[in-house]
């Protein structure tokens, strides 16, 4: 295709620099409008999603476009979930039982500054801030803009665009109120929403709990998490009910009921927040949303990426991953050399929807498994178990959590299908005394076997599915 | 609650007109607005779902209302699926082993009249018909609408609105765009659109085709269905892509091609089709769309139900029924006697959303199933099974389709996850060769192991996936 086509942008997000950055590499003139300030030259507002966690497959998409070195001092590795019970005693659950396989807390300020460093190298990259696009006329590819310095509005033209905009994207709206083509949409909420706090650094700058963990108190019906920052501070983020249970964001509305739930259900964290109740009345509370839809693309015109396509729920640390692999996906599609947008943008759709739509599902599992599974006994025997086929013979076995977060090889669908039937394999196995922990796990000849009783057991799982038509 | 207090109803449909009958019943104050001319006066538009299948479920909200007796005229029979293959040879398909179970093809026209005539005996019920809404102030408790007669707007004051204005529901509508609360939706689209059609009476009345049953031409990418009219006459659907295959409703676009796809594909339907092209050319193309929302009610002073809450596809015959058991099981929660409507609403949504989202995807699974499996091997041989069942253990044994068609008292959820398990059950027996259809099914002592068996392995499927928190 002619690289003299310009390219718009909507949105300069990390899902948007890096495909600017990308599409810089490959010679297309490309602008971006993004409607927030440069995040590079203003403080980020605090309260959403300071850190996110990076691992194998947004990782893929920094070596893609020549970052990973670059990345890498940005990145606190992170081995594994720190669990912190009602006592405050704590176990770290490490994610795989490969050592090398770990995943990162990163600044999303610093991360998404570095990509727009990038993508600005490429004089045929052009990047405008405060220009909010209020609706894309998708019919004749062009996008209303109002600039936030002069409240002026303006259209903008183009040969392609590409909305990177975000979960309340102006593109997927407009496909959906002008009802111009039939639409396929979801957006679902789950009933808890989200409050970022902080763990402040200790007064001689070190970190005032373990720090290369994700830590997690997890609470059955709420929970909250941290994740380190490379300042000595932690990113906590309470998940709690809107308006359900004896504490809910609704009730929480004094001093001292915060002060009473935390004391009662996080006492150890309290003790390291004295900046809690300030925290929690100056951040606001958000929604956890998931947004599917189809198609994405307009004909050749217009294209969905990123959470604008596909909003995740936080809960698999995927958010950030998935739409770095959107723009992976996306460079594969373009090395095949097709005549037209419209061609790429159906073949794009159509290799990796799938595999978004899995990722959202994915996550809303994982919802589930942090707030309470992890505490329950067949699951920790799972986790010991799976830890140990991947510690003794780490060619043969990945957990779901390692399918979908290590192996960037494996989309996310095949991920979740074999993830899935491994886990129902495991714990029906546990559940019938089929299998049981109390034996040495480190002795190879002990555990071989039950390693092929689980291969075989998940493989019966996926025939019999597949025999029942469930994937069709 | 006090029964003086103004009901308004969105919509005399189906699921508004018994809703209102069942209201009126009660000895509430109800006014219903409807955007259609009244159709007891006028002739039905064409093309669009002329005749329904009535079962079990909506048969038990006639009996609430006291109306089995005069609906009972209404239906023609239809005792199975008569499979028409490409050469036109036929056979009958039973829903049921047991021949008290069958459903019924009746006529939206008249069944929508009778219940309007029913609530219009009732002084405290009236109906309005040319007024469209346009939208619903919900924290008001107010709507707008529109005299299609003289054009005018006006707003009308209730204390309590129930929407029950179909797929395209105006108060949904303003749920989803006023962004007052979190409102999770989804609308899905099939890849495939149908359009109406018709087999006219022959010349002197009779039906031109075997009266007591659904037609289908399943065709795998495609398929054919007909239902009987009272008046010997049958209505036709054709299910098609829009834009896939060799032919599909964006390439039938001359007389020539239309008549090609039909003598190709419906050889005999087309014999029984003079009137083919008029209808396809004057009759739209609609599309397929799947509905799902959450919350349907704001506080008390709002509330959607049938399509409008949960509008699905016509595949498993169950729309109108499933709207009717809205109906149903609103009353159920009335009887429980609650101080408020915000109560009520509260109680209803808990109870019926997880069932009418399982019909949703039950109906889902049925496209595919009449599409193609019915002409499968594998599952015809399962059919065969359970029709022995059916018939040689009544008390013993329902199908999926019976639980959801026959079983009025077992919710469409459970009839999902048992019918679905079931399948499963069968399909892998058959194809590891643990059961067969060659034995002499008609022996009870035969039979009955299978039957032992089948229900086994339908158990242990069940709680493996309780185990793996399949259905949390």
């Amino acid at each position: 295709m002619n690289k003299q086509q310009n390219i718009l942008i909507i949105g300069a997000g990390l899902c948007g620099s890096l495909l600017a950055l990308r599409l810089g590499q490959r010679g297309y003139n490309v602008t971006i409008m993004e409607m927030r300030p440069d995040l590079r030259k203003v403080t980020i507002s605090a309260g959403r999603s300071i850190n996110l966690a990076l691992s194998d497959r947004g990782i893929k998409a920094m070596k893609l476009v020549g970052l990973e070195e670059k990345v890498k001092p940005l990145c606190i590795p992170m081995n594994g979930r720190m669990l912190h019970d009602l006592e405050g005693n704590t176990v770290l659950a490490p994610y795989s039982g490969r050592t090398h396989e770990f995943i990162n807390s990163v600044s999303r300020g610093q991360l998404n500054g570095l990509l727009l460093d990038e993508a600005e190298k490429h004089e045929n990259v052009s990047i405008h801030f405060n220009k909010k696009c209020k609706s894309v006329d998708f019919e004749n590819t062009t996008a209303l803009f109002m600039d936030c310095d002069t409240n002026k509005e303006f259209v903008e033209d183009a040969d392609v665009i590409f909305a990177t905009d975000g979960a309340g994207s102006a593109l997927r709206q407009s496909y959906y109120l002008e009802k111009k083509f039939l639409f396929s949409f979801s957006q679902e909420y789950l009933s808890h929403g989200y409050k970022e706090l902080s763990i402040l650094p200790a007064e001689n700058g070190a970190y005032k709990t373990y720090k290369n963990a994700l830590h997690i108190w997890g609470r059955e019906a709420f929970m909250l998490i941290a994740l380190p920052n490379l300042d000595g501070s932690f990113t906590v983020t309470l998940f709690l009910s809107y308006d359900e249970g004896e504490y809910n964001f609704n009730n929480l509305t004094t001093k001292e009921r915060v002060l009473e739930f935390f004391g009662k259900y996080f006492k150890d964290a309290l003790e390291l927040m004295p900046n809690l109740v300030e925290d929690f009345f100056e951040n606001p509370t958000s929604p956890l949303g998931t947004v599917k839809c189809s198609p994405w693309h307009y004909k050749g015109n217009t294209l969905l990426m990123g959470d604008a396509a596909h909003a995740i729920v936080p809960f698999y640390g995927q958010g950030m991953n998935a739409s770095f692999e959107d723009v992976t996906e996306f460079d594969n599609i373009l090395d095949k050399g097709y005549a037209d947008w419209e061609t790429v943008f159906k073949a794009y759709e159509k290799s990796r929807k799938k595999d978004t739509d899995a990722i959202a599902d994915l996550a809303i599992d994982n919802f589930h498994e942090m707030k309470g599974h992890v505490n329950h006994a067949n699951f920790r025997e799972k986790r010991t178990l799976e830890m140990a086929f991947e510690k003794e013979f780490p060619n043969d076995y990945s957990s779901k959590y390692s399918l979908v977060t290590f192996n960037e090889d494996i989309n996310y669908r095949e991920a979740m299908l074999k993830g899935r039937a491994q886990d129902k394999a495991i714990l029906n196995m546990l559940a019938d005394g089929e299998v049981s922990t109390s034996l040495d796990l480190k002795d190879k000849e002990v555990l071989k076997p039950i390693l092929e009783k689980v291969k075989k057991a998940t493989e019966a799982i996926l025939e019999d599915d597949r025999i029942a038509g469930l994937y069709s």
